[in-house]
């Protein structure tokens, strides 16, 4: 597994009349395996970056542990691409349903979780936190100041933690759902209170990243991209604020407009 | 599950001044369960069109069946988003190495791939195919023309079949997987040759991208976005033609050079 997240190659470009030989910044790709009680429970491809935060808030996004504490032990081979992790509780019962669908009983109604874990992980969110139509221009900007490896590369995702004030803290990965989990690992590892905070994001709102946002603990996303309706229908029904579009001074409100000051 | 890919929602969009009530086109996102044989075997996400080419392809790619006769039978049910697959072979190994990671003997060298059932699947591309600067060009304007649901929602993928001569097919869906494997399940039920095949396709091209290209059989992929070193590393030795970056008469050569007409 490389260290970096970008790397050098020789490439071709065609510039429109002729071919020319040149070195061009590519983004890295790594396969990380992950390995529980010794047993393989995982493989990812991911950025090979903050692999620890990763790990952390991909187990915690599929329900395996809820705390940092529920972590006995970490160990991370980053030149095999391997993060070996034991469990305080070794009986945990979320192993056994990690991606079972969840059926609900009553065909459709309520909410709209497909994975048993998801029901066990997500919470509504109830914070009064608000935010103006400049802030979410700002923070966009921001994260996208930020991304110089995607401005180097264009091949990846980036997501933030922020406050009204400014980005606390950015992660990079070729996975948009790796960008949001190494957040989620950082905010779990660090103890971050997330009554305050903010995601802001460099791609579309599905359903999984709303999820995440969900699980993290935020209340307002923000994305310069598209959202999904099953996203929508989550994020009305988890409290969250999705903000889309967010582009030359125009954005989009989807759910639970009322976290935006200025709006009746 | 619905049966349009896109819907429309109530949203309030910011105008840089004002807040303005309207309605919107949104992506439709739902889920879907694959049972083999009576075995829950994969919830994903997609967009509900084309369920039985996507269901085809993915277990085509995952290397649970390799060509169409593989499945007895195969029953969709759209609106509770199930589809049920009974294999004609009960017994087939390939089920239980699913996602397993593959370990090579070698540290790293030769093929790096990292699931069992790729090194089973995916074959190296002799195709003696090429395609002009120019071609490259108007399959990517013609997959971006086909994409009106992109144009209306900003949330979805196309990837598509070409010959030289332009699109033979397109298909759409909010995962980027799930677009190559609904091309990978139209070419499989309808036995589509591919010697004289080119994917062009809307998103970056990862490692599992690539894999898809080169289990589908297709000697050269397009993409308007950037490529990761993973997948650059796969296209060399499987024989696949990397062009990223096709935008605005410009283009990169990643791998597998001689197929472009006019390249020394």
């Amino acid at each position: 597994m490389l260290n970096e997240i970008t790397t050098c190659q020789h490439i071709v470009k065609y510039n429109g009349y002729s071919f020319i030989e040149q070195e061009d910044d590519i983004a890295v790709e790594s396969a990380l395996t992950i390995i529980i009680d010794g047993e393989e429970f995982a493989t990812m491809v991911c950025s090979p970056s903050e692999i620890k935060e990763l790990v952390v808030g991909f187990l915690a996004s599929e329900g395996i542990i809820r705390v940092f504490q529920d972590i006995e032990s970490i160990q991370v081979d980053e030149e095999m691409g391997f993060a070996y992790v034991d469990l305080v509780n070794k009986e945990s019962l979320l192993k056994e349903f990690h991606s079972k669908r969840f059926i609900g009983s009553c065909c459709g109604k309520g909410r709209q979780f497909y994975f048993y874990n998801d029901v066990k992980t997500a919470k509504t969110i109830l914070t009064k936190l608000t935010i103006t139509p400049h802030q979410c221009h700002v923070l966009m900007k921001q994260l996208q100041e930020s991304s110089a490896h995607f401005r180097k590369t264009g091949g990846v995702h980036n997501a933030a933690l922020c406050t009204t004030d400014g980005i606390v803290i950015t992660r990079t990965d070729i996975g948009r759902h790796n960008a949001l989990d190494k957040l989620f690992g950082y905010c779990l590892i660090h103890g971050i209170p997330l009554k305050d905070k903010i995601i802001a994001f460099s791609g579309r709102i599905s359903s999984e990243v709303l999820l995440k946002a969900a699980k993290i603990g935020v209340a307002i996303i923000l994305s310069k991209s598209a959202p999904t309706n099953l996203a929508l229908d989550l994020a009305e029904e988890l409290g969250i604020t999705a903000i889309g579009f967010i582009r030359g001074g125009v954005f989009n409100v989807y759910t639970h407009q009322h976290r935006i000051l200025g709006l009746a």
